[in-house]
Parts: structure tokens; sequence; C-alpha cells
């Protein structure tokens, strides 16, 4: 079947989970699934530009690939999916007392978005288990991950919390402005916000789609 | 020199000499000579879109061929460098008597525009001789071209004659819209573009530029 076909061509790097979730609270949607799209190219190292139809795309690569991530990484929360690994080369992070008193009362938490670590001197952790998509990601990288949600630790409602924690590894994971694309991860980042309806702004509320529609040019050009 | 390189890498077709001159009209111009771009796509089948700098153009191909063509035509005319060829396999029109003393009236102006032709019975002409850039053009296009030239020969005023001649010639002979482009012509058109400081807008006063700035899609995008 076609549907088949369309999930198992998606090969951006980082992805276990394809499917992603309509947020609820997000009002403005993208058309009904997957339709016929053309690469047509990346421009200030930063956008894809993608036609579809009468219509021309240009997507901000981070913003949407971030909500993308945002959308997974909550559903696996929720479905209790996501998985840690051990890192075969520990990380030794330098922690002040109380922020390791800090995240030693939300282990828990944490330990629910497959982050383990155990003490290493005191002033110094070393993370032993992260989420299974930063596996290969850079010591440094992971570091500051950590300490990005460390820095959030307080926040005293715990709803609120595990979405920082989910925008952050959302963030963190996501193709950066200024990452130069090749055509098949630009298709497989624009399959996947064509295939899965996500909503059309970043998990930070900022839009990552600006529409040309064909009308629009023609009549700029005076060609209606 | 740099700038011959350039020139040299000019193959679109059609097109003999490559300068044209700025029009004294037209208040807007392109930014001044030859400095770096690139080929993002093309969308539409109508529209070439270029990054340069912190710019994107978005360009309709066929109104920019058409002024680039136009401009190089007038100059072509002004400097008596039209020039003009035999054609191998001879084309016949059908023709009123009253069109036919109309153009033999005009025939030294249609003459400097390189068109010859002779008479092929009493509703008929034989063209002889055509624009040199129009050597390889089929039968029907040429003969479309001369009609149109034709039904605008009653024009009084000589230099708007040979003015409406040119922009049908501009036309004509222009990269049509649904033109699917390969990046070597869409480089070659840009090129010619960016080296020749054309009027940004078709002779018919069409625009046929759309810029956005790296500024704009930063603002949108709440990058900035």
């Amino acid at each position: 079947d076609n549907k088949k076909i369309n999930k198992e061509n998606i090969q951006l790097p980082l992805t276990s989970i394809e499917k992603a979730y309509i947020s609820e609270k997000t009002e403005k949607y993208l058309p009904k699934k997957s339709f016929g799209f053309r690469i047509v190219g990346q421009i200030f190292d930063n956008y894809v530009i993608v036609e579809t139809g009468d219509r021309v795309f240009i997507i901000d690569q981070h913003a949407a690939h971030e909500r993308i991530r945002y959308e997974r990484l909550k559903e696996e929360l929720n479905l209790g999916l996501l998985q840690n690994v051990e890192i075969i080369l520990p990380i030794i992070i330098d922690i002040s007392l109380e922020d390791k008193k800090r995240i030693e009362e939300k282990r828990e938490i944490l330990e629910k978005f497959a982050f383990s670590w155990e003490d290493f001197g005191p002033n110094r952790i070393r993370l032993i288990k992260v989420p299974y998509e930063f596996l290969n990601f850079d010591p440094v990288s992971i570091e500051n991950l950590f300490k990005e949600i460390i820095s959030e630790i307080n926040e005293k409602d715990l709803e609120v919390l595990e979405d920082k924690i989910i925008k952050s590894l959302a963030c963190h994971g996501a193709i950066r402005s200024g990452d130069v694309l090749i055509r098949e991860e630009m298709e497989a980042l624009i399959q996947m916000i064509f295939d899965n309806q996500i909503p059309i702004t970043c998990p930070h509320g900022r839009p990552y789609i600006w529409e040309i529609k064909k009308e629009e040019l023609e009549k700029y050009f005076h060609r209606k």
C-alpha cells in the first residue's frame, strides 16, 4: 500500500518513529495527507524550497524538524517508548552540588526520558545512559543538552517540566540552521511534514512555513 | 580577464551578442556588474530562483529573456548589426492583397530587420530571408512572427513601428513560460541579467523579478 512505501522512504537521521501527532492546541494545519511534491532547493543554508501543486513552500529547516521531533518525542514519552542506551565512552560532567541535588530529586522524571547517571566525585557526575537517538552525538553536544535540562529542573509543575525537556530534546537533535542539506535529506524532511500533518509552527510557536501561491506570482508578474 | 571568461560561459540559445544596453527610461536597475550567484531551481516551469548574497530572486524566465533580447536587438538595429540569412526551405505564407501592399510599402524597414520576401502568386508570398537567430525556428513559428509584424505594419510613427517589431522579435525568440530549463540555461539567463544591468521590467513594462531578502525571511520566521 502506498502509505507504507512512503513511510519506508523516510531516511532522516534520528527519527525512530515517524508518526507524529497533531497538537490540538494549534489552529492551523497542513493540507491532509501525503501529496506529490518536488524539492526545488535550499536557500541561505537554512530554508528548503518545495513545490507542490500550485504552491511553493519556503520551510525553515530547523524549526520544521524541531516540530516533527517534538511531536514524536511527546508521543514516545506518552506511550513509554523512549529508549535509552548505554554510552560506550562515558561522559563526565562538572556540576555544582546544588544541581546534583536537584537532578537527584528529579531522577525518576529524567529516567523516564532515558537519562541515567552516577556519582563521580563531589562536583561531578558520569552520564551512563542517554536517549537512544543521541547515541552518536559528540560528548560536548550531549553535555550541552544535559546542562540545558539541568537549568530547567527547578520547574515545579511536572507537566511543564516534561514539556520543557521534550523541547530541549527536540531542539538539540534537530537539523540546525546553517546545515547544508543534500536532496535526500530535504525530501525526507518534507515527506514527514506532509505525511504527518504536524502543526505549522515550531514547539516555541515560531512559524516554519512561508507559502507562495502560483496565483500571487502570476498577479505580481502581470501574468493574469 | 574575469569579465571575458564570464561572457564566454554564456550559452543561452539565440543570443549572438551578449551586451545589452540600459534603457534610460527605466528608473530601477539591477545591482552593478556581475557578482556571485547560485541557481536554486525552477518553480511552476516558469520562474528561476537564484540566490545571491543575502537576497533571493524569483525571476520570470520569459519576461527576463524578452528584456535581454529586446535590449540587444535594439542595439543591433542601431548599430546596423542585424544579420539576415537565407532560409534553406522557403516558407510560403498566405496573405491578403492589402497586407501584401502594406508590407511592400514598408519593405525598406522590414529589410532593416533582415526580413526579405518575394511574390508567390496573388495571395501568397515566399519568405527568403529572416533574422539570423530565427534560422532554426520551425516554419510555423516564423510564420506566426511575420504575421504578428504584418498586423502592426499600419503604425504611422516609424519609430514606434520599429519598436513594435523589436518587441515582436524579442518575444518570439525568448524562452517561453512552461519551458523546463536545465541548470546551464538558467545559469546563462541569470548571468546575462546580472552582467548587463538591464532594466527590471520586460519591454511591455511587466516586472520580471520578485525579490526576497534574507532579512524578511528571518523576520517572518522570528529568527531576528
